[in-house]
């Protein structure tokens, strides 16, 4: 492999253009678009535009002339093809984790008499967290089970199958269509995080027969930091869904202020609260960065550079065998690579001190991120080199580099 | 009353300063600062900056270097004095309704054996739909009752009381010591709502006894549409509050991704998702609006405009008896003023449209408010000479009008 190969490649890449769609800052290379997606181009527009025009002089007045109540089901609307969905299933709102409390209390809720959640140990901590505070109050049992043992626990006792689609820290990727066919064979109804995998892989929520599912806006969606997170629902399950969070924005009528609870048609009963219309307003600004992309072309570039990347690494491994190259999970897998190396905080923040970002994640996992939209090719090999040079030199050795803390 | 005599108050009005806080467009006297504050001067350039800086450039590093993972206590920490309590019981963080569900929850976990959640009927409906959503999944029993039977109510079932203080239609203000107390007295938790009373009202939580309370972001905070809530816990709760919402940011270290969940110290706990940077870099702005405001001065300006605008009304009424003033309640109330009209819909409609900006509650309540920072007595003629003119004109009766629908 030569820096020239990898340029020929980016010179072929159908998705090249879609960079421009992104102001990336000069001097970095920028492998962390899984934890916190880059700004679009358009944003700084939209959102200044929002906060001045639509709110500094429409005031009030804009809930109804900029469309601002109807803006979680628009960006949920501009979701849905990512998810291999129809517009009305999907609605922006709340946190990831807060839309996970929704969704999996529902699921308890249309399961009467069934009272164990099942959920895989190891998978992003704010899921299993998220359950057990809803396991505790409804009288429920979180089951944590190990990835290769989850279909033989699904009993008659399990109301719902709670599971990462693609690993936050290994990459690895369920199948979707055969996990939903067990769990609906013993009457589970399944509940996807897909945090990991809107805007990296290719999905098929309702071909492949999914139940529920949340997932993240400032990822790969690119709805800045802390974006709210999406909620989706099969249709089949729109008649009786009942979330224990259910406030004024999801009710049939807001405006009429009953003091009966009259829920709205369709996942737009999942609305709790005002909608935050600035951060909502950056979100649609990231989700539209997916207008017209192809998601297969998307997953099979994000994963040609993963495969690049794990060759390139190997051969720094080679060099210094401190540093471990986790091979990408067989089959398809998350936009991700992991090295590993037992000072890996240091090495990661030496890597970003030279430009080059990716994020750690204890013990010694360094996760390096490449979204199709933006990633090129030859950012591999410059990120290589980078990692090459800091490993030869004693920069990772400095102590002040443990404070490295960032967000997935 | 004349023209001038109130422009001799705005003259020597305290805070008349506080106006240039803002950026209130010509043409336009806003009367509904209760339900979404106006812009302030500062949030344009600071969500620029928080967008194109800390994000565009700063990317993931900005969760350390621009300070975003201690956004949610910091912004708690200004809202402390307006609350009357110290920097470490306050964090904002979610909606309103979603921080209600949370201290709510806390509350029946901390009350075992007793199963009623007690609350006020006719309050804001989100209350009680989000109390009546946690009854059901905790099998805990909501109580609506009237206001004059609340204390009477307070018994040996009861967890928990919930109330707004100042009531979002009436602007009733509840004896927030004496609640507080003879709750405590049946051993009952209080919970307030603080929504239409936080930058409105002088308030001592702390002094009064309070044990929880929740708040508004986007009204007189001016933090935005739909901007995030706040959370405050007395701090002898502190220790032992558990909240059925529990997520990653509210761990002890996020960072370690540990399987289990340890709560992080104190009211850090009841942050559950990401928090959403963008918003709240615009309600740290609006809560800067009150630096160095004296609460007890903006309560006192507040019952004044209210007080002159009845006084204006009621001329007004004198000469179109279809319009009826709802005297303001007796003691403190909220800083609004309602006036009733069989087509009330229509009159606020026909007003806004001659930029005079109140909302309407069904089914015949035109509601006014007068935030003390940035509300003029010249304000009050000028809007009753619109009044005038719209009650005196036909503008009222299009049919039209009939659409308006606005947040409150």
């Amino acid at each position: 492999m030569t820096r020239d190969a990898l340029a020929a490649l980016d010179a072929a890449d159908p998705l090249r253009a879609a960079r421009d769609r992104f102001r990336l800052p000069p001097g970095v290379i920028y492998l962390d678009g899984n934890s916190l997606g880059p700004l679009p181009v358009a944003t700084p527009g939209l959102v200044a535009d929002a906060v001045e025009r639509q709110w500094g002089e429409g005031l009030i007045r804009s809930w109804n002339d900029a469309g601002w109540i109807d803006l979680p089901q628009r960006i949920g609307a501009g979701i849905a093809p990512l998810l291999g969905t129809t517009p009305d299933c999907v609605i922006a709102c709340d946190s990831v984790s807060v839309n996970l409390f929704k969704l999996a209390g529902a699921a308890l809720a249309a399961r009467p008499g069934r009272r164990v959640i099942l959920a895989e140990a190891g998978d992003f901590p704010t899921d299993s967290y998220i359950l057990a505070g809803l396991a505790r109050i409804a009288g429920a049992e979180l089951r944590l089970v190990a990835r290769d043992a989850i279909t033989a626990a699904l009993d008659a006792d399990t109301a719902l199958l709670v599971l990462a689609h693609a690993h936050y820290a290994t990459g690895a990727v369920h199948d979707m269509a055969a996990m939903n066919a067990a769990a609906r064979a013993a009457g589970v109804l399944t509940l996807w995080d897909l945090s990991h995998s809107t805007g990296a892989l290719a999905l098929a929520l309702d071909a492949d027969g999914a139940d529920l599912a949340v997932g993240c806006g400032y990822k790969y969606l690119g709805g800045g930091p802390g974006a709210p997170g999406f909620a989706w629902v099969a249709r089949r399950h729109h008649a009786d869904l009942q979330a224990p969070l259910q406030g004024w924005m999801g009710h049939a009528k807001p405006f009429d202020f009953t003091q009966d609870y009259t829920p709205a048609t369709g996942v737009a009963r999942l609305a709790v609260g005002t909608p935050p219309i600035l951060a909502m307003t950056a979100l649609a600004a990231g989700v539209a960065t997916f207008d017209g992309i192809d998601m297969a072309l998307a997953e099979a570039k994000s994963a040609a550079l993963v495969r690049r990347f794990a060759i390139l690494a190997a051969d720094i491994a080679a060099r210094f065998p401190a540093l471990v190259v986790e091979p990408p999970p067989p089959g398809r897998h998350g936009a991700q690579l992991v090295l590993r190396h037992p000072r890996g905080r240091r090495v990661m923040a030496a890597l970003i001190a030279r430009g080059v970002i990716g994020d750690f994640r204890p013990s010694d996992r360094m996760r390096f991120g490449f979204p199709a939209l933006y990633t090129r090719f030859t950012d591999l090999w410059d990120a290589a080199e980078a990692l090459t040079q800091v490993l030869a030199s004693d920069e990772w050795r400095d102590p002040r580099f443990d404070a490295l803390g960032v967000v997935s």
